[in-house]
């Protein structure tokens, strides 16, 4: 993996760059549409590389390992060609559902046993198989395995599972060494900066990180229902000590204002479920703030569904029927919002690095975060 | 609307014919994806259009009634506005879905008061009434309000109901002409033979019908339950009756089987919520028989959806990979299975209609009834 910065912002800590792997390019900041469990929901792989276009996607290591499994994907050959997309992937390390899976799960230092969501059967993580199970997905981008800490977090817990996950990329490391790729094409390991929502645990954290030498880093532990200016103080910590030659990677992060507020921070990856989630639900994010598609305001408005988009749903469907579509319950709705909202997201990255590359970047960021946070 | 016919097959009552009107050209034979509530489920207007290519869908009056509700569809100016789908419409005429409700509705001589399945509202559809809902939807081919028996149906209840539905013609027909065009394209009313299994009361009902000098004839009633030797059995009887020079629509049906089947016999037209429905529970059709996808002997086949399949999912997806998002209850699987079918579907007919076109229609057929008969 190559990692060339094309241009920095002069009012903001933001950054155009360039990552190429054996996949391709990714052009940054970069947003990662979800692929959860091999596909990203309700968007076809023609879509997808089509009209929303982004550089990479990214897969849930947890999700795949329990289904199809990896024995499955081996024998596809990786997940590229399981399903089909040919651009980079990158895969979290499991860390962050099985912290979801509160209940379900318990932590040691040797790793995590925790219950399938599915069955109830017992399973594993540890930093070990977690480097095996990346390497039968096969993704481009593997993360290392770590515990994602709730919100709020008790300091002296914080500090004690930072530790943890610190020795933790050790034994990533080392175990990764001493495993083949198997599939002829790289793979890059980004280690997580932790250390919940406390500075001085950050900046001990990230320089831990940082020390590691990796080809990219990442930042883990936000966005688990901390305000948003806590994210950012915790960003601006951790950007303000990760190197400035390798890709930042904000974890689940976030809303497209977040985005914004991070990529002025110096981040260049993100992920998130929201605009499918959220797209699934109704919610459509546009450059001029939110809509609820589903409120009867929109019964008889036949515009586009946004002027402005730059998707094809954009101008094929009206507002009104896409909220008649959510009206009656079909999927071509959930479809509709899931790709809207995707392309919107892909848009806004996009936007970001070309006013960063000529120098802008700052007054725009301002406006359309004060434009975005509206609901029309 | 126009009709020509552009060859028979020697073997056997099947005809290849051209529809016009003022939406385009309808070759047929030709089956007609449902498109219930202004969507053919999980299938974008795109993939619709480009991928699948049929020349008409078909709308039901029942449901666009009740939702989006009549007068959006006008302020939308009408359907096609609405969905943005440029090709033909159909639209039934409510009948069938009322005849659905059973506990729900009473049918009187003046017409059918029924509860909406949405929220329990009582309303009311009479022959006058339906035909002013089908000139707001704005279908190009509009159907005959009937009364669609159920199977089995007690020889006198068939009678006294085909009589009603006969008399409810007249009343369409009558009311129609008193009923302006809306949108500046013609429409055009099929009638409806009924007489549910009996012979005598299936001639009686064409012969009415024929004598109705509609532009179209449709057959109800049938694919309600009944073998499919005694469906066969009636379409037979039917296509002696009716105009051999108007085209022949036979409403519900059915499996790829059931169309050639019926293709052999006369029939022009078809429609079936089979193709989506089945293709949401993961059933696939194809040339070579029938798949349940979800099957674990898929596995790990990781060869094409189907190899001689003609849209895009066929080849861009693997048995294994769709499989497998089935069995994670993925949106995406049931979007492929909904395209695959559909596409088969329409290859069938187009295939039909070269076979007619060439002469050996019969053999072809046979060949293929066979070879569909099958579980993969």
């Amino acid at each position: 993996m190559k990692f060339e910065l094309k241009g920095k912002d002069t009012g903001s800590k933001a950054r155009a760059g360039k990552i190429t792997t054996d996949h391709g390019v990714i052009e940054t900041p970069i947003f990662m549409p979800v692929g959860t469990v091999a596909s990203v929901k309700g968007v076809h792989q023609t879509e997808l590389k089509e009209d929303i276009n982004p550089d990479i996607i990214l897969g849930n290591t947890y999700h795949l390992y329990l289904r199809p499994q990896t024995n499955i994907l081996k024998k596809a050959g990786g997940l590229h060609k399981f399903m089909n997309w040919d651009r980079n992937i990158l895969t979290d390390s499991g860390g962050y559902q099985v912290y979801s899976l509160s209940a379900r799960r318990k932590i040691k230092e040797e790793g995590v046993k925790f219950k399938s969501h599915i069955d109830g059967s017992y399973h594993t993580f540890t930093p070990e198989n977690v480097m095996e199970i990346q390497r039968a997905i096969g993704a481009d981008i593997i993360m290392a395995f770590d515990e994602c800490t709730p919100y709020p977090c008790d300091y002296h817990y914080a500090k004690r599972s930072m530790h943890m996950t610190h020795r933790w990329l050790d034994r990533c490391m080392t175990h990764l060494k001493k495993t083949p790729e198997l599939y002829g094409y790289s793979q890059t390991l980004f280690p997580i900066v932790q250390g919940s929502t406390y500075k001085d645990l950050r900046m001990e954290s990230a320089e831990y990180i940082a020390n590691a030498g990796a080809e990219g880093n990442a930042i883990g532990g936000l966005s688990v229902g901390e305000p948003a200016e806590e994210m950012y103080a915790m960003t601006e910590v951790v950007t303000n000590i990760l190197p400035e030659d390798k890709p930042r990677y904000l974890m689940g992060v976030g809303t497209p204002i977040n985005i914004l507020e991070n990529i002025a921070l110096g981040v260049d990856m993100f992920d998130c479920v929201m605009p499918t989630r959220n797209g699934r639900n109704g919610m459509l994010f546009t450059a001029h703030g939110t809509i609820n598609i589903k409120n009867k305001k929109w019964e008889d408005d036949f515009s586009p569904l946004d002027e402005e988009g730059t998707s094809f749903v954009d101008t094929m469907y009206s507002k009104a029927y896409v909220r008649h579509l959510f009206s009656v319950n079909e999927m071509l709705g959930r479809q509709i919002a899931s790709i809207h909202n995707l392309a919107f997201y892909l848009w806004l990255v996009r936007e970001a690095r070309k006013h960063i590359l000529a120098g802008d970047f700052t007054p725009w960021k301002d406006k359309m975060v004060k434009q975005m946070d509206k609901r029309l």
